[in-house]
């Protein structure tokens, strides 16, 4: 009986190595900021797979993807950085590489994932596969001023990183392109504390917000001698500086149509603003101070959150008209919304009713409610098919 | 020890049962023409996974993906609806469901696939699940002319399916947001001979290219009210009627910048136009007949290959200066250009050399060569998240 029991334990070992043999294109993963943990979730029955614990301190995290769609990076607030296994529902690694950091990004071809650090204030690659280190790019300011806060940190075509600098003001251009040993291009004078970045979903226009004055810092990769330029010099907090309860998220910014709708700095308003030349075109009023602006895939809806303490409220912009055609309270505190590739479904973070809520963009009905842990950002793996995401 | 020998059947049969873990955003397959199969590869390596045969006459074939990315479904010119497993690489089920069709499309939540048939003329719809046909909608032309060919069928926002009508000149839109029982809007009189449609990668605009005279036959989705319009009166054959070795696929439209770039029908040239006022902004010398005119998903590059005799040379478009900054020769017959979703690298298929070519789009730098069976249409999963692929 030894032998059948060898013989069972074979057996065994070879069911619990059964793979898990499903497609990864309908993931998804919300962060439960509170306890430092995700939810992996799919967007086909709208259920939760699982959950993985352990990934620290999870305030203001962020993930992107690997371009399997089977991992996913998660940026955490306290420096650590967890590649997690989707399809296995576990960490397969993690390393805390900074002090205090504010969210990553993945290069073009999948192989690098760089973390902007506030503490120390620099850049650190890694290389996917294993999270080894590969690079550190430390951020000294230009005018000997020492290291400084790194922020708003993306992927640009090319094998490139964009990120800014906020106490140095400047802007910065990581060229891996060459493979690990890099270029840096450096613009200084961009313009007062830089707060965020985003990048256009063509990956052609690089735009940092600025807390220390009004207006954005705005650079052209497709014309990068231009050098950075001052954009919507209206945009901030304004003359009179108003109580602002939260900046927005750059990331936020939704393209429809022709034009990019961007929530307005302490304003109860989106902002309408025509790329390339970058001038306002229109201005929408809003239930509070906007904190996401977000485009459905179609650019025929974007669907906005506000600011504590009218965060209990989403509204819903139609694009062609303008006018907001639809307004609901899904709970207090609204934190995140994250539509599906193609626009038919939009998932909905209500942290204070611990719960994610998922809608029909069509019809508004709600689909589904699912309980997390006081959940914040969700991350669907078609984002690892997205320049900038 | 009959006893042991069921043990180890069982213990077989759970290795058999071992399942294929890994992510399948990297995956994608290619069309081999001539002898009926498909092969599965993955972009993370370029490497070639496996082979899938017995999908009948693939000539002209093409295909669209799960939401899960992990099944795709090929639609070839016998009328054959074929669903694959890339992970499992074997065929799951495959239906005849006509006797010859020319492409198809999946509906916007995943759940129905459309497929749009020359004879008998017009369009049935499965079950993505299980194949089972849900809806026949025979293209009756509403002048009493009879069943008509079906071309250019995409999927649109709301869980819409809209196709032109090739002898009876009208464009069609059937609407399944309600579930199997759908409703139908007809547009009559658009133009003589609809030849093929493509969609806007919003969603927004369908086009439909005409045989029979010059001009196209646009419709807005976001206002069918005003119904089709004709644009770009000068796209076409022309008054002299130009020898035309192969009309161009409409489906290569390339949107970079603010520009749809189009091959132009029968002439050495790519036309730029302007959406929305679909003024034509000008014209780009190449080097024959273009076929797909496929712009890198960051719309920096348009690539462009040709038609019959000229059909052995790619060129590259540079977008901003509108100029070919890079031309080659992959091998006699290049049928299909496909990037991976970040743009990084462009697969293309050489039929008479047996070869597909991957290459580096910054460098140009070939990357790989995989052998294939004349392969033509390659597409990559990442299409699972776009509208209207």
């Amino acid at each position: 009986m030894r032998f059948l029991a060898f013989v069972l334990m074979l057996f065994s070992s070879a069911a619990g190595a059964q793979g898990v043999t499903r497609g990864t294109g309908d993931l998804g993963l919300i962060i439960e900021r509170a306890q430092g943990s995700i939810q992996i979730i799919e967007t086909t029955n709208r259920t939760v797979l699982g959950r993985v614990d352990g990934l620290g301190d999870l305030s203001h995290a962020s993930a992107v993807y690997a371009r399997d769609g089977r991992y996913a990076f998660i940026f955490g607030r306290d420096g650590g950085l967890s590649k997690i296994d989707l399809l296995e529902q576990r960490m397969v690694n993690r390393v805390v590489q900074s002090g205090n950091s504010i969210g990553g990004a993945i290069s073009q071809d999948g192989s690098l994932v760089a973390v902007s650090n506030y503490k120390p204030g620099g850049v650190k690659v890694f290389s996917a596969a294993s999270l080894e280190l590969i690079a550190n790019i430390p951020a000294q300011a230009s005018d000997g001023s020492g290291l400084s806060k790194v922020v708003g940190l993306v992927d640009a075509p090319g094998q490139r990183f964009i990120f800014s600098l906020y106490d140095a003001g400047e802007i910065w251009i990581a060229d891996f392109s060459k493979g690990p040993k890099f270029t840096l291009t450096k613009h200084s004078s961009i313009g007062e504390l830089p707060y965020d970045g985003l990048i256009t979903d063509d990956g052609r226009y690089y735009i940092a917000g600025l807390f220390g004055e009004d207006g954005m810092a705005m650079l052209d990769l497709w014309q990068p001698e231009k050098g950075v330029r001052r954009i919507l010099d209206n945009y901030g907090r304004g003359e009179e500086k108003l109580p602002v309860y939260k900046m927005p998220h750059l990331e936020g910014w939704a393209r429809a149509g022709d034009v990019i709708f961007l929530p307005a700095v302490g304003r109860h308003e989106v902002l309408m603003v025509e790329p390339g030349s970058w001038r306002e075109v229109g201005r929408i009023a809003v239930h509070g101070q906007p904190i996401f602006a977000v485009a459905r895939p179609d650019g025929r809806q974007v669907w906005v959150n506000f600011a504590h303490p009218r965060n209990d409220t989403v509204q819903v912009v139609d694009v062609p008209s303008r006018k907001i055609i639809h307004e609901f309270k899904p709970g207090k505190a609204v934190l995140h919304l994250e539509f599906t590739p193609r626009g038919e479904q939009v998932w909905i973070s209500v942290r204070d009713a611990d719960r994610v809520d998922v809608y029909d963009t069509e019809t508004f009905a709600l689909l589904k409610s699912l309980p997390a842990q006081k959940p914040s950002g969700i991350f669907l793996t078609a984002r690892a098919n997205r320049i900038g995401l």
